[in-house]
């Protein structure tokens, strides 16, 4: 007769370490964050986890779910890499933080945990075909297709920022050239933002561009005040990302693309353009996805990954048991 | 204490219509083909279905399971399209043949069909996550991902002959430019061929190219000749057909490439450049598929079709139910 429990999500950023304590609904009930204690290494992160765990979680929460920004072995637990926190690799993470905290922890990608965010309860709720894409300084993905979200071999399903869609572009942090992302995103919308002020050097973008670098927000700025260099700036990218819409619903034929990333702050000024070139793009047959911004913001990976962690079996049970 | 029955497996082809009696674990026990009657429409169809099935069922078969070159709708088993054969848009296939037959009729596409072969009976046996790939004509393809096949809205899951991986290629048959079936299926094999032949008029393909139009089959043929033109052929079309393998890995993270198509053909050739660029395109993390060619060949859609329809409910039941 008790209240299902609440549950703590934890979001592992290179730069902001964030707990929260996600209610059975996946509503965030209370958060705390700090910036990520890189040079302390998994030690001193773990240490930050367990305090904020400590002053967040309550007397019914008996799970964690904690969503990483790298590869780590599911099973064991165990990272395997981590690019923006170095030393993380062979580290044990979710036995150290069932060891700390006395919660059964679960490690979710991040990106996945962000779509389960938005699946459970954001813009993607009731979807049993939908693609979360998140586009700000990559592009990551994550697919839930026939109402399961896609792992494949190692977890790495999704990877779609690194699919070829022309032979050249600038260079993709890669190393290779044509990749989706390395044309659109954050990074490739600023190089275009910049080349077309250069271009126009009498357009409200380029008087924005003389206060500093462009980014997204200036080239929706100037659009917003209706300036065209802006607005061709927003077209162009659009078609770009449009490409890479119409491969994702070739592959995994989605009802519904969910939208994040800083560079979803444009989707309003890019509904026309993707929706046209996305329209263009299809196989007879296919119908456009809806598209559709990401609902929960930063929440996504916390309410995700506090999911994830529900949905487990107690892995402290499991872990225990001999042989 | 009855042995498992046998199980109808049907091959809808614009050419040729087969039918085959399937043992529970897969082999094609027997099988009759006819060139379809295109001209007699769903009618003159269905009678050679219901006619060769009489021969092949035996007492214990209970189903029939139907590989189809088009589009329908799973729940009713209505034909929405089939580009092959005119006139079929709108027919009750599944109801009509299980009336005529009185075997559960269970439709499904004929490339998962194909797939589902290869994974109960043939080169994919016991993956959980590979993707069986079409190359012939054009490129398609069905993923099976965590042990279960992809379908998606509308079971279109799967259309990567269509995804863009070029800004420019000859006209796809969809209309646009740049799919990777327009840049790697066997027309793009043979325009390639046809133009080094031009190129080398003293080479052994373009002796081949003096008899008739060349194909995959001249070009392998002068390639194990050791023929340096149509090695050099092999090689190019190998890296565009890798440059879509490197995709569907970041795509779908499979552990396994399953080659069918007459493409597949030239696949003893192309492994070794293959490989090199799949590697060369790999982000970092994933591991090269292995690349196996298809094991059933013709088959595989007969077999596919039959554990397909093994594993459903019995539909006559279902249907007749009221209300």
């Amino acid at each position: 007769m008790t209240a299902p429990p609440n549950t703590i999500g934890v979001d592992l950023g290179g730069t902001w370490l964030r707990v929260a304590r996600i209610s059975p609904q996946g509503r965030v009930e209370a958060m705390e964050r700090l910036p990520t204690d890189v040079a302390g290494g998994p030690a001193g992160v773990v240490a930050q986890i367990e305090a904020m765990t400590g002053r967040l979680s309550d007397a019914g929460t008996r799970a964690m779910g904690v969503g990483v920004p790298g590869s780590f072995d599911g099973d064991s637990g165990t990272v395997l890499g981590i690019p923006a926190l170095p030393g993380w690799a062979g580290f044990p993470l979710a036995v150290t933080l069932r060891e700390r905290t006395g919660l059964a922890c679960t490690l979710e990608n991040d990106a996945k945990a962000a779509a389960m965010g938005e699946w459970d309860a954001g813009a993607a709720k009731g979807f049993r075909n939908f693609v979360y894409v998140t586009v700000s300084t990559g592009i990551g993905a994550c697919a839930v297709v026939d109402g399961r979200m896609l792992r494949g071999a190692g977890g790495l399903a999704g990877e779609i920022g690194h699919t070829r869609i022309a032979e050249t572009s600038e260079r993709c942090v890669c190393g290779l050239y044509g990749c989706w992302q390395a044309l659109a995103a954050g990074p490739a919308l600023a190089r275009r933002a910049e080349a077309a002020a250069r271009s126009a050097p009498d357009s409200a973008l380029a008087a924005l561009g003389a206060l500093g670098p462009l980014s997204g927000l200036e080239v929706g700025r100037a659009a917003r005040a209706g300036d065209a260099t802006a607005l061709a700036v927003v077209r162009e990218h659009a078609s770009l990302l449009a490409i890479g819409f119409a491969n994702l619903q070739h592959v995994y034929a989605p009802d519904l693309l969910v939208v994040g990333g800083g560079v979803s702050d444009l989707l309003d000024l890019m509904r026309a353009p993707l929706e046209t070139v996305l329209r263009e793009r299809l196989l007879p047959g296919f119908r456009p996805a809806e598209i559709r911004v990401a609902a929960l913001g930063d929440a996504a990976g916390l309410v995700g990954a506090a999911s994830v962690a529900r949905s487990q079996p107690d892995l402290t049970e499991r872990d225990d048991r001999p042989g």
